[in-house]
């Protein structure tokens, strides 16, 4: 097995498909990432989620740190033994959860001091810290620890988290090199909220420690879709092209072709398994609510150009009557068709991209 | 394929092993039917309840009538295109839900007038209703209907539900017969309480009617597992051998071991999958809380000696993370495991009388 590697195998205006190697397996650029915050992707079993073409899934830092501890998973033989999943895991640095915090998160250069949200106890992260806890997790793809920030947020506070998150860069790097796991790689986070002087600045300065590759942080937290995307095209062309680009929490189906359409390789969102859990599917022809009384009597699948398991087998009418009887199998059914619609998306999104007709793709998207 | 019919293979002191033969498959008996009360098995999909060794599952009147109704389910083509499972289906009628209702039933000869449990609107079910509800959902093996009283009781009020049981059963059989489902079966249900006299009376009058099969009702209602194994005891005399024989809803491991050492062949409970959503495995060794802290970093499976999917692939100790992390997928693990042990219990049960080994594997049994 190669170590991590990247290579651009084709281009169609910005749009990009590659493929990233790893010692547990190949990734085909653009890809998206089912997240599986606490070892398991929601309600889905690993050969479901092979089934459904995933290559690469989420593991979260901050969560499995706390729950059920890293180093009880490394004792359990690491992150992939541990939940049966054989493919390559990335695992975020946990900067994201602990923004999510707000209020309850002290962040100062030392690192993040904030309360479990599961028992209240005082918690301290370091960067040094982020990557310890991946190295126990033994992700593929580990990220720096950063600073993300609200928007809309003062300049000088951008730029504070962005500082910030350099410095972080810096030592997490350090300590990766320390002791560098086996094949895994380590990304670096562009921040610099919606400003594109800063996202240039911070492209710049993470480009100059020549990372393995890239993510985009700090988007989709408050700004509109226009703002993201304008800052997503700025950042794209200070990124270096012989690395992967990986735009971190986002979104929908129509989010991620537009961010592919500016050069975005890799993607993560917990909307096609959350959304599922509240009865939504995403499919062909925009977004479908399974609680509405329309779909009583329909014998049609979810999507009429889906194969995934829940459409060779089930109907609307029943996974609808699931859905009103409160089952849990229509959890399951909808998150098996919704990943299913979101792998679907990128891997027909990188053969359109191969096939020199991407725009066609582009245009002819019509989903939600 | 062939008609409903049962062939008695073997057996082991009172112990029975058989064949059950219908048009949608063979079922080997001694077996336990998982339960699919809302037109799923709980949290499981039918490929998983295949794998566990499911070769008939059940279907539940009472709840499949009042959502989302038995002509929708008759107009989607069937209970078994509906759930998309193949192979064989038995449905209760009713009876033993709507005695659960308790106070909320008002029970006369012409049938059982109720509160929908759902939305509270009145509702009625006679004898025929009972039969045209089980024709609407396709069902390979009906159930009459039946009154079943809670014990203790006296004897009168036992006498007289039992009684109303057998007038139920002579209407319902011609209500069958009008129109008899191709390949179908309808079974009689014996009542009387915990009295010998009555259970026998019971079972002759049944048998004179003639019916492909025999189901015990009114047991595990209150009394304790002796009376409830004295009176199988009794019953098991008066049923013809050539016909097959279920216990409803009955029960624990212990149970089921015992009750087939009595002579019945056919077991449904919601045991194995209820207990798994409350983080309870059943396992060689009895049962397991996978809520305790014992199996933090227990690195076995639930059970070594069972070969399902959840113990191929998943320890004690991942298992425990997602019960404490709240995660669906333990519930899934937990259902496919309880129910392949239940499975397996009555598989190698019945590998037991036909080879003759029935004595050993009873005193060996050492579950819960």
């Amino acid at each position: 097995m190669s170590e991590f590697s990247f290579k651009l195998e084709a281009t169609d205006e910005a749009a990009r498909a590659g493929r990233i190697l790893t010692t547990r397996g190949e990734i085909p650029t653009p890809i998206f990432m089912p997240v599986g915050t606490q070892a398991t992707v929601k309600s889905m079993l690993p050969d479901q989620l092979e089934n459904a073409g995933a290559k690469i899934i989420l593991g979260n830092t901050y969560h499995l740190h706390l729950r059920p501890g890293d180093e009880l998973i490394r004792n359990q033989g690491g992150l992939h033994e541990f939940m049966s999943w054989r493919g390559p895991i990335l695992t975020d640095s946990g900067g994201f959860q602990v923004y999510s915090l707000g209020e309850k998160v002290r962040i100062t250069d030392e690192g993040a001091a904030f309360q479990s949200h599961i028992d209240g106890s005082r918690v301290f992260i370091s960067p040094e810290d982020a990557v310890r806890i991946q190295r126990n997790l033994g992700s593929d793809v580990q990220m720096v620890f950063d600073e993300c920030v609200k928007l809309p947020s003062e300049k000088e506070r951008v730029r504070d988290a962005m500082e910030r998150t350099h410095r972080w860069a810096v030592r997490c790097k350090a300590e990766f090199e320390r002791e560098p796991p086996h094949g895994a790689a380590q990304f670096a986070i562009v921040q610099g909220g919606v400003h594109e002087d800063l996202r240039r600045e911070s492209a710049e300065f993470l480009r100059a420690l020549d990372f393995p590759g890239y993510a985009i942080g700090g988007l989709s937290v408050g700004e509109d879709q226009k703002a993201m995307l304008q800052t997503l095209e700025a950042v794209a062309v200070h990124l270096p092209v012989e690395k992967p680009r990986y735009l971190m929490g986002v979104g929908t189906p129509r989010d991620i072709v537009e961010a592919i359409h500016r050069g975005v390789d890799m993607f993560d969102c917990v909307l096609p398994t959350r959304n599922a859990r509240h009865a939504q599917a995403f499919t062909s022809e925009g977004t479908m609510s399974l609680k509405t009384l329309q779909f009583r009597e329909d014998k049609r699948p979810l999507d009429e150009k889906c194969s995934c398991v829940a459409c060779a087998k089930f109907s609307r009418a029943y996974i609808r009557h699931l859905v009103v009887a409160g089952e849990i199998l229509a959890s399951i059914l909808l998150t098996i068709h919704n990943v299913s619609y979101y792998l679907d998306l990128t891997r027909k999104a990188r053969e359109s991209i191969v096939g020199g007709t991407w725009d066609i793709f582009r245009k002819n998207f019509t989903s939600a």
